[in-house]
């Protein structure tokens, strides 16, 4: 039985998946494509950063472009939890389990944990952040794609297993997960904390990189709205894969790829997940409408490609690669 | 200031709306309504009552319809709680404010405590129910509005403010409400558990009466396939309101009457609110806007008409009819 | 028989309407509706005019605004012949007829015939108009509603019967039709050229008025993405009727009104009609669901506010007014 | 100038495609993959034959599928006349070029004459076929991909320039095509009659044989359930290409394979091409684009693979293949 059972109460009470900062090489470029291309409303920038929020998203930003000369990398992923006091006690869980911890300054942000997980993967932990006007019925200022919020990283590990039992304890749950039938190890899996199908992936792969981070979108056709304005504005080459429909998440998804090669999901049609007893479903690493309900195949540059976090080492995995099968 | 602080810390903890049994004349006819309109997924069924869940959901039921000589009441409203111990600590929690409560045995339920809020609204909570193999990619199955789950309920309430204070105390959270800005009084609000809009809204009238129950649909196109399928199935005079946005919660909705005159809302696209310190959305009562954001008044009938739960008396608001007016 | 059977070997071939002329108040309170909200993109403009295009048009107008000091009223309504000896028949078939004939100088336009129908609306034909490069595939250009085409126009006539026969004998065929029961004449009849429902329909009441114009755009979802911009960008209260679907044509629908009062309707789901023995469909005037399938009645605006020709001077119709009646 | 000005008198009026009878294996799987998965209706069937017809018309057949021991072939493809003396003009039309000719019986049409084309691809001619009830607004009839009409054939030709010339001279109209820039030979066409992109596509290839058959669909959304519900009902094995966009015709399409092997494409978003001096779009065969819109390259089977013609024999075309190249 690889899914460890969820601690279902852990020792702090993380929210959800709040903000990644990525690094990149032309600030104005990245800038063009996360607002005219994939729509997202600036909030603050300078000349060094870019902040970024969705339409019903209420905190300050949910992606910060910063440029950097480590372009292509992933400088922090981030989460809110539940209450300030829940980040003294991130801090000594992290501190118990050998993680390195520092309070850290952030703009737009309060009291502010940086710690890593298991694998080294930055992690910044914080309760507040400053809250915004909402915005989502300004529908003049609705673009691209129109994206409604965040909804998740997903991240290449070297040993998912590992990464799923550090998840477990402190409280993510596994909704989905593909299993290899002869080594009984975990091949991916999808944990949640905010009650949709994820808040963290991972998958097996070099790693730790980011595979992608996704949002959040009302229906399948703005995806499809994105996909003709991304092939008639000059970035037909960043369509990366779909649109389709995962058989794992049931989500109908479209991959893209920024100007710096970091891998942005586009995605809708998750469930709802707050059941504390919901049975995580089982997929096997041969079938393959996991990874295509409809069957078409991934590109290969889906399966390798990923970007790395800024100044961590990665390790391949001991997992053979992924048999790539149409069905 | 009318919106009371919720409760962040309760007594016990209520996961989400579960379920809700109603009263109905003729239970082959509210079985087609349920089945062949709605698209609900049978899961049991005798001669006295049809159990229905919607397609995204695992637990046993979500719409009990159950034969009686009082049709057009409702029975009970029903929720999850996070485990087992939360049925006790809720059982205590309810005794100490004066509310009855007992132990009840319910088919495809485990331990169900019932007893009810202090304006008399049968409540039930339970943590196990029954569960079921996941449908949601059996696409054969769908059918009607494709109904993928319960998503809320809305009752009547002679006096919202005290509504809103009971379910604020064990942990019900605002998001958005209407203030009669002469009176400082709630004219309705709208709070959550699970971290969407709503698990229960409140509404001033004549109460505790049953103003809806709502299913969530994927997109606005599944209504407006519903509306086609009424129309020309012989349900055109079960149609009242739709469709339309409401202002309120930003929902795309439509409402229909079942045979027994139970309110049935088909909506899509409110919004994440998981944050604890998400701040609730204010409308003024004279904003027809907050009703219908394009601007078309809603039929008299939407705000008179609600199914009273079975047993209970209702008592008059003591705040003046809403003011319907027109953009 | 109410209908007469369209001369399928007219004298002169109209393939399509093609444009409307609209006399209005404020030019740019005009460009601002039809372009920011509306979508349609413009192909020239001076102090007088405004020369408006749809995605998918390549001939240079659709819709001309011209700044008039009789705002609110209709110019011309012009149709494309299938060439141009067509406009010489034309200009025999009108005279023979009684008709007003003229060649007129009109900007983009090839030799243009300006004549009147029996009711004295301007219409003007041609065949040559300035063709301009393909846009619908620039999708950074689509805004607002996303209009491909202009559809139709709708007029009231206050004798039905008599304009159908007028049309009729030049080759417009009737798809869809009410009857008055009783004195077995037209309360309205929809008549087409291209092969759709129609291009050119008339209801009863005051005329010759222009009802509406009509532009289709690709899905009902693009029409709910209009409502909410209207709704939140100060045009909430230029919405009129909808969204609904029409029994007759049926046609998913939304009536909005212009800056001075013109109406347009935005429209999807029609269907093919080239067939020459295609069977028109009877609907009776006591059907409600004949205007909207769903059931919501029209407001009574609908049924009385149209826009005059300029110059042309309106009679009342001998049928009493329609009974406006929910199903 | 590789595209030759269609005949805009022509001999005799084509109106449209009508239909098509496809030979097959098995008359029950056939069925069963045209009424459960595409949602065709059953007009009338016997032992040997099922006629169907789609959503929104009202001729009797749009495919009839024949059981044969030829399954995989294609029978005949119908064209509808505008009238009864058209039928006269098309036999002394097809005779002055050689084409062998027939008045055939065929159940459920008029006087039909059956004759080939250039290449031999068998074709027929009618002006009545039976008329059946509208059904277009029984919404309780609609399944699968909801087809509301068949739209075009799309053929195999050995010799492109000489098919196109071949149907322009009876009055089909190219609107786009794509041409060898070195040979300035024409590696592809679409023509057509009704009014939209194409009644009659031909593509580069061994021929005759059919490349696909389409049906129109009223959005992507019906398509992203088509694919849903066969990658979950047994024939996700079926599905070969798409979803997508063409970049040539702009459509929305899909492609899946019959139980026979036959090519079905579900189709929508194609545009008005009624001006007879619509300008046709060329297209470089060497833009990736021109396949999909959005980058991702078709499938080998879908160069290659079709169904010929009972009876006809094939040749191969001069061309080289298409240099299939992702953008």
């Amino acid at each position: 039985m690889p899914v460890p059972a969820a601690n279902l109460y852990p020792d702090f009470n993380t929210i959800r998946l709040s903000h990644v900062c990525l690094n990149v090489k032309d600030l104005a470029a990245s800038k063009t494509f996360y607002t005219e291309i994939l729509g997202l409303q600036i909030t603050d920038e300078d000349d060094t950063r870019v902040y970024l929020r969705a339409m019903e998203e209420r905190g300050h930003h949910c992606i910060i472009l910063q440029a950097s000369d480590q372009p292509g990398t992933v400088e922090v992923m981030g989460f809110k939890t539940f209450d300030e006091d829940d980040l003294d006690r991130a801090k000594a869980y992290f501190e118990a389990r050998g993680r390195p911890t520092e309070w850290v300054e952030r703009p737009y942000q309060g009291k502010t944990l940086l710690t890593s997980d298991n694998m080294g993967i930055p992690l910044e932990f914080y309760h507040k952040m400053d809250r915004l006007e909402p915005i989502h019925q300004k529908y003049a200022l609705y673009r691209g794609v129109k994206p409604l919020r965040i909804d998740h990283f997903n991240v290449f590990s070297s040993d998912v297993d590992a990464s799923v039992a550090f998840y477990s304890d402190f409280g993510f749950r596994v909704t989905e997960y593909t299993e290899d039938e002869e080594s009984k190890k975990l091949w991916a899996a999808w944990m949640h904390r905010k009650g949709g199908v994820h808040d963290m992936a991972f998958t097996n792969g070099t790693g730790p990189r980011m595979h992608h981070v996704a949002f959040w979108v009302p229906t399948p056709l703005n995806i499809i709205d994105l996909l003709d304005l991304m092939a008639t504005s000059g970035f037909v080459k960043n369509i990366e894969r779909g649109p389709g429909r995962h058989g794992i998440s049931n989500a109908f998804f479209l991959y893209a790829l920024d100007p710096d090669g970091h891998r942005i999901e586009i995605y809708c049609s998750d469930y709802q997940t707050v059941d504390p007893d919901l049975e995580p479903i089982k997929w096997d690493l041969k079938d393959p409408q996991r990874q295509t309900l409809w069957g078409a195949p991934a590109p290969e540059s889906w399966f390798k490609h990923g970007t790395t976090f800024s100044g961590v080492e990665t390790k391949d995995s001991q997992m053979k690669a992924t048999p790539i099968v149409a069905p």
